[in-house]
Parts: C-alpha cells; sequence; structure tokens
C-alpha cells in the first residue's frame, strides 16, 4: 500500500422511505436554499412536489434553479452562481443525478470566489470555502453523492474536466431506491456501466499488497453484474435498485482506493469523447473500455488474467475481453463508437489530444498512454463487431 | 437492507512512516493536550519519544497520564478526568491500542460532564460534547480508531459494557505498521481473533438483500486470516501487519453494517467473562465463539453453512466449527475456557447474568439468548478438546 489519507464526512443517508427525512436535513443548508435540478423529471415522478413541501414544513425558503444538462456546463454554473449570489442563498440543495450534484458542487465552491469557475476545474487549490451542499440523489451511477469530485464541461474549448476539492464533499446525500426506480432503461443500464467503470479504473493499479482492496473491488463488480442483469429484467426490482444505489456509492467513495492510486485514463479517454459528441457518459465508457483493454491487457496481463478468473472463469485475455463485452451488451449497453453513431475517424487525433490535455502529454497510470496510443485505442474502439 | 444513516468524520491518516505525520496532526488538538498512554510498551519502542519531539516540534504542551491497563476501568477513567481538568487541557491524544482509545474517548466525553462518567457508558445520550481526540494506534485490533465506540469496567460491579457516541469519533488516527510490528505474538493473535469477530458479529444478521456486505464481509475474514497466519509466521512480516492494521480499521468503521444490525452477543458474553477473570478479550473471544456457534448453529443454519462454504470448503456445521478451532488453535489462540485457567463452572450462572445484564433480559440479536441460553454456552465452551 501506499501511504493515505482519508477521511469521507458525508452523512449518507439511506434506505427505503428516505426522503421522507429531507425536511429534518434541510435547515442545515441555511434559511434560503438554491434548489438545482435537471430537465424536469423530478417532476414527473412527483419529487419536485415532494421537495416543496419538505421544504415548507422546515421553513426553509427555496430558489429554484432548474435546467442542469447531463455533461452540465460550465457556463451553466456561471448562471446559477449569479443567482445564487443575486438571491442570497446560504447553502446548495441538488436533487438529481450526477450531472446536477457535480454542478451544484462547483456552484457551491465558486460561490464566495471572485474568479470565474472554470479557473477552479483547472486548479482546485484555488478553493478556499464552499457553500454546504445537500443531495437528493436520483440516479445510482457516478458516486459524486459522497466524493468531493466533480466533472465540468467546457462548450467553448470542447473539455470536459474532472476536479475535486475536500470542500466539495456534500454535507448529506438522501438516497432511497424507490426513487430511483423510475430512471429509465437507458440510463439505468449507463449508471451500471459507469459503477462498473470506477471500479475498474481502481482495480487496474501498481500497488502492492493491496489483497482487501482487490478482493473488495471484484465482489462489488460481481454484485454490480449481477444486480445489472436483474434490473434489466425488471426495471421496478426494488432490490437491485437498492443495491445499485448502494454500489454506485460504494464504488466511489474512497473505499477501494485506500492505499493505492487507480488508472483513470479510461475516464479521460471518454471525456475526450463526450465533450466533443454529448453521448451519455455511460455508453461512452462501454465502448472505450473494451478497446483500452485491448490495447493495454497484452502489454501488462497479470491483473486482467486475475480479473477475468473471477468475473468470467477465463484468464485467457481476448476471451474476458469478450466475456465483459457480451455482459454489457447483455444489459443493452454499446460496445463500439458507430453504435453511438461516431464515424469520423478523422476526428481522433483531435479527441486523442483532448484526452491527454490535462495531464500534459500523457493519461493514465496503470498504462501510462499517449495520444498516439489513445488514437490506437479509438481505433480499436471502431472495429467491426464479428 | 434497513434504512440508516452513516457518517464518520474520523480522518485516517495511514502507511509506513506516517507516525511522522503526528507533529502536524497535534495543533489540532489544542496547544495543551492530555497524552494518555498505558503501562509502557510505547517507551520500549521509542513511540513515547517521538511522541515529545512531535509536541516539541509542534509547540504543544503535553500533560501526561500514563497507566491505562488492558480493559480499561472507570476508576482510571475517573482520574485522568481530574487530571485534565486540573490541568485545562484543550484535547486528548491516545497513544495505545483500543483500551488506551477506549478509555480516551470517555475522557474525552465526560470532560465537561458535571456527573460520574459511569453514567455516560449506562447513558450514552448524556454527552453533549467532548474535547477532540487524536490517536496513534500501536497495536490492530479493537477498531477503536475509526469508530465512536468504547467498552470500559467497572471493577466495582464486575461490568464491562460497551458505549457509543458520534461526538466519540476521533478526530484524526495515525496508523503506521512499522510500530505495531513491534506487539507481542499473544497480543497479535489476540488482535487477528478480536477483528475477525467484529466482522462475524456483522455476519450473522438478519436483515435482507445485503450481497454486497455479506461479499466483503466473507472476504474480509479470508484476508485477515491468511495475513494472521503469515504474521505468526514473521511477526516482523511488513506486508501481514499492514495488511491487519487496515483490516482491523474496515472491520469495525461501519462499512461492513450498512443497512445490517449485527448480532453482538458474543461479545456480551466475552465481556462477562474478562470482566470477572480479566482475560484479553481476543483469547475471550476465540474461546466463547465456538461454543456459541455450537449452541446457535443447529436452531438456525443457512448463514454458518454459506460462511464455513466460503471459507473452509465444507456446508457441515460442526466440521466448519472444528475448521474455526483448527485455524485459531494454529494462531495460538486458546478455543476452551479451561486452557485460560477458568473451570469455576460454579460461577456461571452469575456469568450469565452479566453478559445479558444491559439488554435486560437477553443478549443478541441473530440469535436472541436469555441468561439460561448463555449458561449453556459456558458450559459448550468448558468441554473437553478430543
Amino acid at each position: 500500500m501506499e501511504r493515505f489519507v482519508y477521511r469521507n464526512p458525508t452523512e449518507l443517508v439511506f434506505g427505503r422511505g428516505s426522503v421522507d427525512l429531507l425536511s429534518e436535513y434541510l435547515p442545515r443548508l441555511g434559511r434560503k436554499v438554491l434548489f438545482v435540478y435537471g430537465k424536469g423529471s423530478i417532476r414527473k415522478i412527483g419529487l419536485y412536489d415532494r421537495v416543496l413541501v419538505a421544504a415548507r414544513t422546515a421553513g426553509v425558503e427555496l430558489v429554484e434553479f432548474p435546467g442542469i444538462e447531463p455533461n452540465p456546463r460550465v457556463s451553466t454554473v456561471r448562471r446559477a452562481r449569479e443567482e445564487a449570489r443575486r438571491a442570497g442563498v446560504e447553502g446548495i440543495l441538488a436533487v438529481g443525478g450526477g450531472s446536477v450534484i457535480d454542478a451544484a458542487k462547483l456552484i457551491a465552491v465558486s460561490h464566495s470566489y471572485p474568479g470565474d469557475p472554470w479557473e477552479i476545474v483547472r486548479e482546485p487549490l484555488r478553493v478556499t470555502s464552499a457553500l454546504p451542499l445537500g443531495v437528493v440523489l436520483t440516479h445510482a451511477a457516478t458516486g459524486s453523492e459522497m466524493n468531493a469530485n466533480s466533472v465540468i464541461t467546457n462548450e467553448e474549448t470542447d473539455e470536459k474536466l474532472g476536479w475535486a476539492h475536500p470542500l466539495a464533499y456534500p454535507l448529506f446525500s438522501i438516497l432511497d431506491p424507490h426513487i430511483t426506480r423510475s430512471a429509465p432503461r437507458d440510463q439505468t443500464v449507463y449508471g451500471v456501466v459507469d459503477m462498473m467503470a470506477h471500479v475498474l479504473e481502481q482495480y487496474f493499479h501498481d500497488a502492492r499488497n493491496t489483497p482487501i482492496q482487490d478482493a473488495w473491488q471484484v465482489s462489488l463488480l460481481k454484485e454490480i453484474l449481477a444486480a445489472g442483469r436483474k434490473v434489466v429484467e425488471n426495471l421496478d426490482d426494488l432490490d437491485a435498485r437498492e443495491t445499485l444505489l448502494l454500489a454506485g456509492t460504494l464504488a466511489l467513495n474512497g473505499t477501494l482506493s485506500l492505499g493505492l492510486r487507480g488508472d483513470w485514463g479510461v475516464h479521460a479517454i471518454e471525456h475526450a469523447l463526450s465533450a466533443v459528441y454529448d453521448i451519455p457518459h455511460g455508453a461512452g465508457l462501454s465502448v472505450v473500455y473494451p478497446a483500452w483493454m485491448r490495447y493495454v491487457a497484452p502489454r501488462k496481463p497479470e491483473r486482467f488474467r486475475r480479473l477475468f478468473l473471477e468475473l468470467f472463469g477465463t484468464e485467457d485475455l481476448e476471451a474476458g475481453i469478450r466475456a465483459l463485452e457480451k455482459a454489457w451488451r447483455e444489459l443493452g449497453a454499446p460496445v463500439r463508437l458507430w453504435q453511438l453513431g461516431i464515424a469520423d475517424e478523422a476526428r481522433f487525433p483531435y479527441l486523442a489530444q483532448k484526452a491527454v490535455a490535462k495531464e500534459g502529454a500523457t493519461t493514465g497510470r496503470f498504462a501510462v498512454l499517449t495520444a498516439e496510443d489513445v488514437e490506437a485505442i479509438y481505433r480499436l474502439a471502431a472495429m467491426p463487431l464479428e
């Protein structure tokens, strides 16, 4: 293990019916709170009304800021920050999935920052204070509800970058499996892929002596896949929804990377894609991961063999990759770029430059990849399916 | 899963050489700090001197309170609290194992409490404030370094009771495997048994739909046993020490009981023993657990079969219990009361009453046991070994 410091102060409020507790938690955010949400799906499931009722019960005034888009944009954060400042809110309530939470984190930490929010994305150490942030999660996927990470897109520069700061942990996050049951099929599947990808990014590491972390990573992957298979059979399967909801949080709350540093190259390669094409992050991941594996596994096979043996009963690299593709295809996720309508191979060099831009000239850690490597991975992701 | 709220604010500082960071962390406890430790083993390994140097570097004044005993006593806590009040300290530094930390927690939360500290042990909700508590852990076992639990003995009443309060979480805990390497063989083995017992107490639950928790519990048990076997081969095995150090923390920092409530009857049955006989907690656990299993497994076999299959490749109840006994005996732990010099069967009814006293008339949750049940378990723990 490598030396580490770990502290996760988020209060997790989990379980069937837990959204009823919102009125008890809301006052922790202040008397006037910016209520941030997405494109209105929370209205369809009645959650919007429940939030208003909770605020009335709690005596908390809400200032609404709807319209956070998937792959949330820094321009939206700018507008939200203006609204928060104008209204004089004391805290932020994010009701939605990872995109809404990620945007809310940047609103919270940039509230009293004098410069542009994008400066924080590029240099998170600029953060010195944050408004308190509460979350009601509607979708199991990103883990943003119990970590300090956020991913923001700059549509002017075609950049999609992750950033993190200790002040970006939510104060509380309410996770109710009843609510995630309303997530539609494709979004549910992309959530499953996303959380599996988070575990995989941590599984591919070079740290020594990590037997507990390795075992927990592999068993979490197994349980996510098992619950994912159940939920695509029956989107109303509350047990499977509940398992996925906890899994998404545990996949990225820091537990699985105690004492190790994961790869995260696949995320960079995917972010370059979804910054330009505005595809769902999970769909991009299920396309990029097999291609990344085909490129990396022959060069560094040991951890791949172990993973595939545990998950699919094979140590053969190509057989393992195909088994993962098969599992994701059976869930309904794409595994090639052309399934997402991306066929313009001439743009691969541009995308590859984007993927390696933040780190300098490479991305990834377990597999350190240059722009040329990333281009080769995009080409592998464009292959025909046999 | 059952509905739950989870928040663990302790900052974990983990890894080889991490004790060097003490001078950076000490000022968080204040300018004048009560330095609590045990019987002086920290002097032998040079840790005492390192603490003094760190305090000098940090400009923090230490007020020493040595002599915390294993199975720490409320009378000792009373004296420490007097000393803390007299000296006007602003925080507590605990350097030691679970006993030192548990005592320090009660000192911290009772500092401004007007009544006797034992009242808090009996009714933890009396706590309204606490001094900040920092920890340097010397021994992998109890998990007290990253939870809000404490166990205190009242020698006047032969009681040994656990209590917990959210204000009892350490502010920070420094875990350096180099330091745990000095733990002697028997203490090391009892630590291994203790952390396995913590996982088992959580494994034996009645909650539905807990596939992730179950998988993580079982794999943690496997990894603790594997590292335990290595460390008794070579007490200097730094990798095994490091694994056990993280395992002890993860075994009882709340992760494994998200959404479920464990049994904890074996702990109550053992606490009655070690309150009266002053035996090491881990040695008591390795004696009580097989007896508890022999009593409970035939009545409620399903989770036992699954456990034994995963750990020892058998679904036979008696074969599984014997395999666990064999594993613990090979580590060097006792599995019968007479191995601890306890042969007075006439005291079993008295002990059994102690075991069920706190909860009312029963102990345990997965297996609800009356005093008569507990007596029968003590008798099973007194059986000859074939």
